[in-house]
């Protein structure tokens, strides 16, 4: 597999977003975004989205040229109108305005309506981290793949949660999880591939197993925890969608189905600033005396380490930072025609 | 199964941290909270607990006459010493200043160390949630059952998390759960009772499942949705715990085995004022239509009812404030020793 600079990626999708009318500013935040999440390893959430994000400015369904803006605010509220723009700019402002307010106040929650597909859920709760704060991210999911316990109406997302804990000299520790044993994504990949799937990732209407990834359309996704993981993806729902007066359960368009129909997506973020509650380093000691007790703690049969959440994101970025981002041929043949088509030129 | 009155456990529960030299307004509030857990069905929290919590008074373990006070404060956010004092204080004071800075600032984060053991999560989730607001609670368990993925060693504990949003003429979402598949205090009622465990619940050390209760010191609970659930107790762990530098990993003292030990026990309660991002009814009719839309949904065959999270909590709330709380008769035996000694009779 052909890998590829970052520089060349995120040059590649500056341009095309331009070409659709996105401001050059704005064109290279969002570049810059969805190509950290290529370096991170988050595969289905960067450079590979790009023809979908294409495609929805192009069918009205994402606006170009968003006027994003505080809707409502205190001390350590926002709610931001993204303006049906493009979800990493919601978000980076977002992001931006619970840094500010956490940094007087101590902790900010900013809630985000109108907005759209933001890529991998830790991009943003990183962002405070960055700043000395521990971020914490929650979303409504682009489509509706998880019925509530009990039932076989898809009336949830797989509505993710990220958390992100600046450490010293150990790496940040960023959790980013789906509220579902397996990401939609995950399933697809295997149906792509002809592999079929563990038992527990899915179930029937019926709620047998379903192991052939090729029958995706006719079951839905199991959470985590079975109840506990249906009531997860219900409250991060709540908490990013209804709070916000954004869509949640029916209102959520399946964007993979649709491109012109504006999604409205919630999400929201929580920043609280560390250095409220004691001095960095000595909370970074401590995060990291912490990690190297679990790294360093006795391991079981089978198992040649033990890794902290975070770690392995955190290493396959320095990797391809330094190698280049693999890009499958498929997916290098779908952006240079998409290249083509826009009259910027292949990407490689 | 005798019932007794909630009124009956109450009292006894007051004169009972009466004599081991609790001041009189707070033995009041203790109970109250405990028996709130009883009434809700958290009956591993409510007056269960309280030979333990007798017993750590007396022993030197909880000081039975705390100064509750805040170290640190922002707009959004406090910082508060239980000084060693029963949890329930502790955390009753946390909530208290988590909505009185929401109020103002629209969101707050308070954090607790030198708490103790404060009974079932959602009791403090739903402070907030009463107070029109969305409550989020975080807790560092006071003993260690579960080793991170892949270890042995026992570093975290089932770390709990509850989000509380209220509802108009639903009931309100609440829900409370532990980041393992079941909770410690479900294996000793197996164990009690002679049952096996269903696969999933518990591993020995080798990985292998663990079904026999009574073989429970041979292995440990598995986290939800596997390195998932690891994922989370480790980060909820962090909020609630080294964040406010309480006891985290190592630093854990097992409560259970251990009574003269200060657990310095961390929590952590957030406040989300609904009213700062919309009409409190629009909110209330919107989560009503969501509950609606979820209990009517399309059930899977075998499911006599789709439930909300806390839905049955609720119920259970209700029945037994008219029919009383069922008190098996080993705990009641218990209880009338406790009280024989303490010098205050017999509860029933």
């Amino acid at each position: 597999m052909d890998r590829l600079p970052a520089d060349a990626l995120r040059s590649f999708t500056r341009k095309a977003l331009r070409q659709v009318g996105v401001p050059e500013e704005d064109a290279a935040q969002i570049a810059a975004l969805m190509i950290e999440a290529d370096l991170q390893g988050s595969d289905g959430h960067g450079i590979f989205r790009l023809p979908q994000y294409i495609r929805r400015i192009q069918a009205g369904g994402v606006n170009p040229r968003p006027n994003i803006r505080i809707e409502r605010s205190r001390a350590a509220m926002a709610l931001v109108n993204g303006d049906n723009g493009m979800g990493h700019l919601a978000m980076r402002f977002a992001a931006q305005t619970a840094i500010q307010k956490a940094r007087a106040a101590g902790a900010a929650w900013v809630g985000v309506r109108w907005s759209n597909h933001a890529g991998p859920a830790s991009l943003y709760a990183k962002m405070p981290m960055r700043e000395g704060m521990i971020g914490m991210y929650f979303a409504v999911g682009n489509a509706n793949h998880l019925p509530p316990w009990g039932g076989v109406e898809m009336l949830l997302s797989t509505n993710p949660i990220a958390v992100a804990i600046p450490a010293g000299t150990e790496p940040p520790i960023v959790l980013d999880m789906a509220t579902t044993v397996a990401a939609f994504g995950k399933v697809k990949t295997r149906a792509q591939r002809g592999e079929t799937m563990p038992e527990g990732w899915m179930v029937d209407r019926e709620g047998r197993p379903l192991t052939d990834p090729k029958r995706m359309d006719e079951g839905f996704l199991l959470p985590i925890g079975g109840y506990k993981g249906y009531g997860m993806a219900l409250v991060f729902g709540i908490l990013a969608g209804t709070l916000n007066r954004a869509a949640m359960g029916r209102e959520v368009v399946d964007f993979n189905h649709d491109d012109a129909t504006p999604t409205n997506t919630g999400q929201a973020i929580l920043a609280i600033d560390v250095s409220a509650f004691e001095e960095m380093d000595s909370f970074k000691e401590r995060i990291d005396a912490l990690a190297r007790d679990i790294r360093g703690s006795e391991r079981m049969k089978g198992f040649e380490r033990i890794f902290l959440p975070g770690e392995q994101s955190h290493a396959r970025f320095v990797e391809r930072g330094k190698l280049g981002i693999p890009v499958p041929p498929a997916l290098l043949a779908s952006l240079n025609g998409l290249g083509e088509t826009l009259g910027i030129g292949k990407l490689a």
